[in-house]
């Protein structure tokens, strides 16, 4: 995928050559800049994470959807009120260092920007929330291409007809992530991911996108298609695009998340999140 | 320890010969009748719980104490303000089914109770919080021999130096769990309880009290003590009364624990927290 501007402007930054090598400050200060692109492949050992801002009158509801569908809303740190940096972001800004931001209000989107300026309250609470870009480079460790990263496009991304846990005023239906993965390595890429619970961990479904309320793989709801080969099995993991789902149906006055495949680059490594 | 009976009262219930056969129901059903008893080693292969209950108004600084300190305090599951039983205490009620609870006013302990039906009030939000009871039956099939088991003694407890993330309103200490394990079965002990993350996973701490800011392990904060004998290490475990040390130091209006060793016995298989 190419990388994008603001309409009517040309872009304000290039594309790196190797962003898998950037350090997190380095890819954040591009996006700072105002590069706006995917970032699966980026900063290769380091945690990708999702974001779902609200105001703290609606945190509880949403720390509780967190809690209690971890597979989808793995909570890797909040923000408290106001704030806009801390350990997972050193030095970064929360409303300047995400490629691209998505502004819901009433649960519709109002606005995609790159930078929240216009858009912060100090009674905002951030949630930044596990990735499954995280796991990605370890499957690459072990022998399993991603089709995404290889066709270079944003990673697929389908609401599914599975219902979340709900929690107080928030609701809404799982959100999945689909990578294609050939018959034979589907049980190893079980393994691979299963070992990182906080980005998701093990895929949700594999095999059988029907089951899930998917009618086409070639038209994800968020993301781009990717070519499924002949031999290769839908593999299914639950995506942290899931709160802005919920915010859809849901309908708060104010939320605002990251744009789907437009993640915050955190400064905590891959491994962090491994567990034996 | 002998049950006990509230002051001035004969014990309503016998302790049942052999408690580690007993269904969770069959053991809540025990303590709604009054039987007063620390629970380690009840109703083996099922989880047990440490229990957090503070009004809705808190209740969002209980649950980001909670994801901020996920080792001393893993959410195991939420009751809606008002709620008194989940699919986590089937045909149960919070208010009756713990062998003894404990009230905070002011952080200051005014009541421990057997049953909360005085206490109870439509706005209070419960918190169930992954005890490592849970892990115990793991380590005794690993050949671990558990103190305070063996004993007959609840487990000992600590407050200690290592101070956790505040969140909020809420801060305060983390509390330790400690079991002598012999230095030969050290490595053992965190290699099997590290696959129960959600029942607080590894050891924080292995053979070195004086680090935790703990001076004399014959004299825990909570429980019994159990004799160390000599070859054995004491290894510590976070705690999940860390939230009511918490409270104890925040000092909010009410909040409502378990009486420590006291805990709720879930019908979640100690399995279904086991990661690979």
């Amino acid at each position: 995928m190419e990388p994008t501007a603001a309409p009517g402007q040309p872009p304000a930054v290039v594309l790196p050559q190797n962003p898998s090598t950037l350090l997190p400050a380095e890819a954040r200060e591009l996006f700072r800049a105002g590069l706006v692109t995917p970032t699966s492949g980026w900063s290769a050992g380091y945690a990708q994470a999702n974001l779902i801002i609200v105001p703290k009158a609606q945190a509880f509801d949403v720390l509780l959807f967190a809690q209690r569908n971890p597979k989808p809303c793995p909570i890797l740190g909040v923000l408290d009120a106001g704030q806009t940096s801390s350990a997972l972001l050193s030095g970064g800004d929360i409303r300047t260092d995400v490629p691209r931001y998505v502004v819901y209000e009433n649960g519709v989107q109002v606005d995609q920007p790159t930078q929240l300026d216009e858009h912060w309250r100090d009674d905002l609470v951030t949630f930044i929330v596990g990735c499954s870009f995280t796991f990605e480079a370890a499957l690459q460790e072990g022998g399993i291409r991603v089709a995404h990263i290889d066709q270079g496009v944003n990673v697929p991304m389908y609401r599914t007809s599975v219902r979340c846990e709900p929690a107080g005023s928030m609701a809404g239906p799982l959100v999945v992530s689909m990578r294609p993965v050939p018959a034979s390595q589907v049980a190893d890429a079980v393994r691979i991911t299963s070992r990182y619970p906080a980005v998701h961990g093990a895929p949700i479904h594999v095999g059988n996108p029907a089951e899930l309320g998917i009618a086409d793989l070639s038209r994800p709801d968020f993301g781009d298609a990717v070519t499924v080969p002949p031999g290769h099995i839908p593999v299914f993991w639950a995506c942290g695009v899931t709160p802005q789902a919920a915010v859809m149906e849901s309908r708060p006055a104010l939320a605002i998340g990251h744009a789907p495949g437009h993640m915050l680059i955190t400064d905590a490594r891959d491994s962090s999140y491994l567990v034996p």
